[in-house]
């Protein structure tokens, strides 16, 4: 089935179930109010929000409306946890080049994972408000996964079963700010603006077949200003949601409601199938014509990213958003 | 006035004001369900609340009931956002050296922060459940603020006007793990178990002259399964607190109930005043001995963190805790 939280004024916004093709959503009154309150009692509620699924994808729901994207808030517009990993070797290799990094001593074979701000996250047709162009403003589209409960200790095997919705991200973030985060060690602080999700989550059900071995073998669909920027594959990831999940798990309980995102998609590939960051492209011109050349963003650009099945619909829908100029605090 | 979560069974607690002397304690009822609450309307609840304290002290609260600290959770058993920073100059030095670090470049001049996890956060007497000693179990004694909404690029005189409340934190920290986690630049995300707030958050003005300059000139009481082991003076932040909140809120908002720690708190003349975690005792052992002698906690441990005012009461009640083995995860 697919979710969705509707903006209305609350800060988690409301869940609604959102039909197979997108193009009509109905509250699910009565059975949770929230996407946070489903998910943390999840078998109890899943059955009826699947019935009202059912119906809605019949025609049959009472009180349905047609879906306006821009009225979708992120799935979960607060996140209790909000963790990405870097589960793309080739994106890894490549920003170590571009930045001039160490590569970590174990990369191929224990995850990266930072710890990521949920406490304000986007709709996948929000702006995205940002100081400073200076501060070298690029987009990452991401997969990711929501959490039921996970207790400490987890294997990958009951990692994946965790596993009760994807959608997809924007991890927004200042090239110029990453490197000094980095190098302090203590992760990305300020190198990160708010990240964006949505605008749809689906069970895994709804990818089918492309839902394998912890992966979705399927490629994402970037543009930047109406222009293909690339369309790398997704079912590449290094490590599985399920180590991912691991992971973050090897010491503390993760709650209901964590989000786990892959971290840019990319592909060995890369000179076919382009990139889903502009940093990753500015270290492929760095290698092959000895400077970057493509530059970060600019206040107005606008970003696309969509993830499409086998028969080419939109399996989460887009988020498609502008970077702006944000207000100055107030004094 | 001083505010406390109650353990109830909701995932959030239940908003208790407790009395100056944290003999009683009484729900606010009426004024606001959770902390988390109270913070997102705080102009509108504090005076009700602030009078409910007065009635409280005053001995005429009706439903006023003995305050017994085994009941009492984190302020916010989960917090959407939590922040730790590295803000005493000595602490960063040892570790450096314990752990054979680079130091930062802008290290006396930029905060160091990382994003915690906040999404479960232990109250002041629980239990702190880790899955191995070999891990390197150790505390970390800190003060912390909690935030109302801070917007984008707030300004360090502007950030410490955000700041309702202060409370008590043991960062539990996995020393075998956390050198890993930094050389990785992602952050600490194994290395940190679930960290303990509390018992009792209190408005700055609980602290009277010893808050000045966005610091409080108290020292903190540590002791180790009852033997004191140091007593560092918080007066000594090589940053304030406003200068925290500004860092944080450079490329990004905070949501109101951001909490905002010290880090371990360490002072220049640590050999006369002790630490604040054992790292920091085995970074002094290895430069007078030639050897780290101190080995880290051991299941069954205890910990306990207070700071007092300059009568000898404790100002925000004590964490007191133990160190267990987790429980297997479910197969």
């Amino acid at each position: 089935m697919k979710l969705a939280a509707l903006k209305t004024g609350t800060p988690d916004g409301v869940l609604h179930v959102v039909s197979r093709d997108l193009s009509r959503s109905v509250a699910a009154t009565g059975i949770a109010e929230t996407l946070q309150a489903a998910i943390e009692q999840w078998d109890q509620v899943a059955p009826a929000l699947e019935r009202l699924y059912d119906s809605l994808n019949a025609g049959t729901a009472p009180d349905a409306a047609d879906l306006v994207m821009t009225d979708v808030a992120a799935p979960l517009p607060r996140a209790w946890q909000w963790l990405d990993a870097s589960a793309f070797h080739s994106h890894g290799d490549l920003l170590e080049k571009v930045f001039g990094l160490e590569p970590p001593p174990e990369k191929k074979t224990v995850p990266l994972m930072y710890q990521g701000a949920g406490d304000e996250l986007l709709g996948a047709t929000d702006d995205v408000p940002l100081p400073s162009e200076a501060d070298g403003m690029d987009f990452e589209a991401e997969l990711a996964v929501i959490l039921d409960r996970v207790p400490m200790g987890t294997t990958a095997a009951q990692g994946e079963r965790h596993i009760r919705l994807l959608t997809l991200v924007n991890d927004t973030s200042l090239r110029a700010l990453a490197a000094k985060d980095l190098k302090t060690g203590f992760g990305f602080l300020q190198s990160k603006g708010a990240t964006t999700f949505g605008p749809v989550a689906v069970t895994p059900d709804e990818l089918g077949a492309a839902w394998r071995d912890g992966r979705v073998d399927l490629p994402m669909h970037i543009h930047w200003n109406g222009k293909e920027f690339g369309h790398p594959h997704c079912g590449a990831m290094g490590f599985s949601f399920g180590e991912l999940v691991a992971h973050a798990a090897r010491t503390r309980n993760l709650c209901a409601g964590t989000i786990i995102g892959t971290g840019t998609i990319s592909n060995d590939t890369f000179r076919e199938v382009g990139s889903a960051c502009i940093a990753e492209r500015r270290a492929i011109e760095l290698t092959d014509e000895g400077q970057p050349r493509t530059p970060y963003l600019k206040f107005g650009d606008r970003v696309r990213i969509e993830m499409l099945d086998a028969n080419g619909a939109s399996i989460f829908g887009a988020i498609d958003q502008r970077y702006v100029q944000a207000s100055p605090a107030p004094q």
